[in-house]
């Protein structure tokens, strides 16, 4: 090859492309939980969520082949998929949500939720933590701490201390719960008002925190207190991956006001969908026009039906709980000196690493660690504010066996990574 | 049946869902340019741009069932099907237009342009017309004259009112011109300054005026003088549709710096794009991050790959240029004492129905019309403020017989259909 595929990158994409790894590697075939680049070398996918029930599974690529052959129109014609798949997946959630609206991306379901909040309370104002990620639209990217936006944070935006569970233990959730209260009465006394919270359940991008159920009790209380209303972003604790519950609420057991989807919704075709109670729904609908061209199409439809139906038919959830305890157990059997914390959320998993007693991040030995088992042929990356965790989030067909696999590679990679970083 | 398909909707999507025609049709397949209900009733698609080579085209199925089985990841790994892609978009485009982001959806490509006219301006001001719809997300549905947003339109966007070639001849574009100027330099005054001007290159949903090349000349130098860029909307336009040229802004003979896409690019599968020349996508690049699980994905690249094939080899934009001029004769050879003006660009066409020398908007009269058509079996709608033109935008394979059928049918609605409204 006279240009390589970085340079062709940087030609036809431009500067800061993001990709992963040092030597970014090359995909080129994917089946259940397995990937191949393009030299013929297999990793063990431990960290993909988009290929939720596995990358390239049959039934969601049949369900895909036959729609696509058979129809593929938008909702302002009448069809019956979209309802089935609404239906279906109203189903699975309780506290009077009953109602959704299908998107294509998290994001996109994000920026809904986030107008569904200002319909319903009046308000403007939203909480969401500092060390998050749920999209990026203008106005969602807005919540993300990455990057401040051109021109500096909206004034209506609160981003609230995120939950540490490793350097600021908040066993009952009433640090974080004030932190909320805080940002509240400002955003009140700055005159928007409180539209609601956007929060993941599980705090993934945050680094995982283990938190226990009815964490989230006392911050509820205070945002319904101050009228606004709880948006629960399940794109990574969604559709079982949580392992004892479908949705990442249901395990800390609070009742969100709109739940947000996206990344696993359909194992790879670009789905997300928002849902919510019929008066939030009402609100937003009489307040917006909305209208998605590709959002609900049939062909979509088909894919996220085919998921729900592997989902339940392969027991997913239920592998997830299973592979989520023996993974656990053996990470924390792992011995070395920097590792401060072992972290589980069903299929969902983080190791955090330190240098010393004030748990000072060991983000550059976090970094040679991940280099070392993609070497190994095992696909896993970082995560936290100071990227100095483990970040391990695998299909959920991942099985015991696999996790062995990847326990034992760690164990070994964990040997031979230099600690002088 | 105990529930009907409306009534399901209205469960399980909420009130002010977007529905086509009075008895909204229930359409169960599609192939080429044609669609059945689930009675079994056929209509000629007239209206559908997102079936771009036609309903299920086999290449394209063929594609993203072919790709869907092998891989789909996103673009953190290096995959060549995205690289491809956007080397055959960008050899489509000229004006120094190399690079692209790849998304879900055309509101995503818009609402990443409006941050690239703000990474290299460093100004937020931003013009549309008054009379449009760019997308749905919180910051570009701004920008839409639907209905004003929650608290407000933002202080920094500005729309103009739109061309209108049957009440307001402006065959120069000066007047055009006028209000745009007028517009930058309120926002100037503002202290917004202007990123740039956000425009349909056909003005499809302003109604599709018939515009002279060089329309946009004065308004293109108005933006550049005042220090904005030029953003060409080719959701409607692009991708062969203008017939005679393959983006509307080459048909037009403007040069833009941003151009965006979606509907029509993957035959319905969920992709969108944003495309620009290296000094902006650098300046968007260095000012934001930006990363869309979904855009620009294997499946969503070989589909998209697929719809470049089948127009290049099936010829569609050169019968789009073809049937319009056929369809623009037998639209001149009607008559009807309604009928005020018809207009044609490519495969998009408009026939604007009047009550009065005053041009007082027949809209019943053209609602009636459309309803009639798709009783004959004719799927079709209607665009403009009024809503009082009739909308004719077929899948590019549309031929001339197809036409014809279009044409016979329409000389008897409008022979039957009452004009006392």
């Amino acid at each position: 090859m006279t240009e390589s595929l970085l340079d062709r990158r940087a030609r036809l994409m431009g500067p800061n492309i993001p990709t992963f790894y040092r030597h970014p590697v090359h995909i080129v075939k994917g089946q259940g939980v397995w990937l191949w680049d393009a030299g013929g070398k297999r990793y063990l996918d431990c960290y993909n969520n988009v290929p939720h029930v596995g990358h390239c599974h049959p039934r969601v690529v049949q369900a895909i082949c036959e729609q696509a052959a058979t129809l593929n129109t938008h909702t302002r014609y009448l069809h019956d998929l979209v309802l089935d798949y609404i239906e279906r997946l109203t189903d699975k959630l309780g506290h009077g949500i009953s109602q959704a609206i299908m998107v294509c991306t998290g994001s996109e379901a994000n920026d809904i939720a986030l107008r569904m909040a200002q319909a319903i309370t009046g308000k403007t104002g939203i909480i969401a933590t500092d060390a998050t990620y749920h999209g990026n639209t203008t106005a969602v990217s807005q919540l993300s701490a990455r990057k401040p936006p051109i021109g500096g944070r909206w004034p209506n935006v609160r981003l609230v201390p995120a939950p540490d569970s490793l350097r600021a233990p908040d066993p009952t959730g009433a640090i974080f719960a004030a932190h909320v209260e805080k940002a509240a009465l400002d955003l009140e006394a700055a005159g928007f008002g409180l539209s609601g919270m956007l929060f993941c359940p599980m705090f993934a991008n945050e680094g995982l925190p283990t938190l226990p159920r009815g964490f989230m009790d006392a911050t509820v209380q205070v945002i319904r207190k101050h009228g606004g209303i709880v948006i629960s972003d399940e794109v990574q604790p969604g559709f079982g991956r949580a392992g004892s519950h479908f949705w990442g609420h249901d395990k800390m057991g609070f009742a969100p006001d709109v739940v947000t989807m996206g990344k696993p919704m359909a194992n790879g075709h670009p789905v997300g969908a928002v849902a919510t109670r019929p008066d939030i729904m009402a609100a937003f609908r009489n307040s917006f026009s909305y209208f998605n061209t590709f959002g609900g199409n049939a062909v979509s439809s088909a894919a996220a039906l085919a998921v729900l139906d592997v989902i339940a038919d392969e027991g997913l959830q239920e592998n997830a709980a299973r592979v989520s305890a023996h993974v656990l157990e053996r990470m924390r059997a792992l011995s070395h000196p920097l590792l401060a914390d072992v972290r589980a959320n069903g299929m969902f998993f983080g190791a955090e690493f330190v240098t010393d007693a004030d748990h000072t991040p060991a983000t550059a030995f976090v970094g040679n660690l991940v280099e070392a088992m993609v070497d190994k042929g095992f696909i896993l990356n970082r995560i936290g504010r100071a990227q100095n965790t483990l970040k391990i989030r695998p299909p959920l067909p991942f099985s015991i066996e696999n996790a062995d696999m990847l326990m034992d590679a760690m164990e070994a990679a964990l040997r031979e990574t230099p600690v002088t970083a």
